[in-house]
């Protein structure tokens, strides 16, 4: 018996520590907002300029949340069916969150320099690693029977789940080249994005559906 | 099965990470409060009167802290309730945490910009969509089977939520609105709603009630 | 039925929060040492010294630390019996929290301002109503019919947690009070208590000790 | 009865506690990286450069990732088989968070002097704290009885988590000595380990392999 097979097997801990880092970098993008300083604010009129001059920020904090909401909803799904875990799944989960952490960073870096490419390449590139190492999480969770699903659940699931990480990816990377047009063009496309998969469209479409 | 099905299904994670987001931004509201530097203090008397004019920002803290209190606790009551979910619900949770990481940055611009009546619209903003979405999300809750309520409880407990969003709400916008007449009237009067709301006046009834 | 009947029951919810507020003021608190900036530091030498400049940074930091580990660890012990809440206990547990993600502060406070008598005064105080609120918090639940205790172990743990409380508080006080003769004399009483209570004397007495 | 003796039982508060601290201190590791300020950028090349020039940034903040991340493991693993605790364990725990929260600062300190041999020490100083810490953690554990163990799977796993630490000790004392040669071999040399530890090598070799 080795060390490395003794890893990974407490799932209630993988996920306490994911949401503990997603809280986090949740909360931790509004740190750069920062609130105007008094001495350069003399009327209400002063103030209420000051705090429309925060948009960028806001929209940029906005996204980021959305983003991060979207891929911990994309990790509480897979560990629906998840029952057991080894090391190679907990640093799966260990390396996705590398890339939830540094969201606030790179957040910061388009809303400062929301007008260049690199820095919606930078973004980009975040949401793209986001998208790739969930997808390879529930990949290795799949093939390492490390899933509770019922035979005929099996098939569906995982082609709802795989056909999704696909579409969005698609429609990020092809939102993140709009930038060789416009770079405001690039964010609301992004934006548009993200808010139809969190809020969808048939709203009420699910009443009283069974579970 | 479309991977919109799948989502919001794992209650234990949406209330993992709501209180992971509540405990952090209970927290960051005290980084708004700066230490004294050393070198402008040389006597016990400065430290002290020092330490006096920090009082406007303890308020605030005091404040927001109760504010972010009573509405975790209102999202707690919602989940003793609720015992399965969906993607809707899933995000109205999100985007009422996306009020609750928001609300250190809508203290501190209270704080630093108290005598103006744009930081109190502001602050009461954010308190007026905290309550509306966690209202919402109690009658999707309700509407959509999602609760684990015996027959006889269902009523009760419907109204009692949904008296109180609405007895709250109004007392905020009176107090808000009594901003026009002075700021400091209008802090206090939601500070003494909010602490009603915390402490209750009959903390002595309660003795040896049973469940 | 009223709203306030239905408030603090999920008790899983205080805990989670409490877990959260106290991770964060214990993390929070090494953000108030500040890494030497490099345009100052030419050897080794320079850097090592000022490393051990920093040193009345780290050592309110670890009284801090051990302090908050104290009172979690009290905390926890409380939620060992408790196994139903109401509003109260759970407005008891908030406010308790407040001066938990206050800890920060008065410990910044204390390190900047070392040598004057204010700092040491306010700090107690943080320490006082921790102290108070939690010995509060168990006396309500004991008074409440909120714990699960076998009938013969609720007078030996009733009286256990409120003999720590006193004599624990009796020498904070006393350690305070020890800052009219000398203020280093006063922190490292108080130390002395907390190592005193954290790591007690008896390390390898209980070896073996059945549950 | 003392109150020592009931402290340090509830298992599933270290657990939340400790995932909280980790996860705290894994984001706050990125708020060392600061974004480059907009006025000195001007053009594409610059804001590329601006990031490049963080190069060394990103990697001590990878480096201090995947370090926790191979001791918030190593926790984990531990309490697959903790089943019960005492205030002894407790401490342990929180004497082990108190390095777990001082990393961002060893970490900030390293990347801040990277070519100076006290910062290495003082990183190194800080893994072998973690990693001595932690292993007392199962030697207590192990020898008052606080485990939940198969009578045929105890000498195996108590053997492997031995192995492990002094293995990883061993090979992290040989890298941080690696300074006195060359500061960027040591650190080249320390994160090869950390990558073998959380990678592995036979990722393939696992497949379908039985629980």
């Amino acid at each position: 018996m080795t060390y490395d097979q003794l890893a990974g097997r407490k799932l209630n801990r993988i996920e306490a520590v994911s949401d503990g880092v997603f809280a986090i970098a949740l909360t931790l993008l509004v740190l750069d907002i920062k609130v105007p300083i008094s001495s350069t604010i003399h009327t209400e009129k002063d103030l209420f300029n000051a705090l429309a001059a925060l948009a960028p920020k806001f929209l940029s904090y906005f996204l980021s949340f959305v983003t991060l909401g979207i891929f911990w909803t994309a990790h509480s799904v897979q560990y629906t069916y998840i029952e057991r875990g080894d090391r190679h799944l907990n640093w799966l989960s260990l390396f996705f969150l590398l890339f939830v952490s540094v969201m606030p960073f790179t957040t910061a870096f388009l809303s400062e320099h929301i007008e260049f490419r690199v820095s919606i390449g930078l973004y980009w590139l975040n949401i793209f690693f986001l998208g790739l190492i969930i997808y390879f999480h529930w990949v290795y969770a799949y093939n390492h029977h490390c899933l509770n699903l019922p035979e005929n659940e099996r098939i569906p699931v995982d082609h709802a789940i795989r056909k999704r990480a696909f579409v969005a990816q698609s429609l990020y990377a092809f939102g993140a080249l709009l930038c060789f047009i416009n770079n405001y063009l690039s964010i609301t496309f992004i934006i548009c994005v993200q808010l139809y998969f969190a809020i969808g469209l048939g709203f009420g479409k699910k009443k009283g559906k069974p579970k």
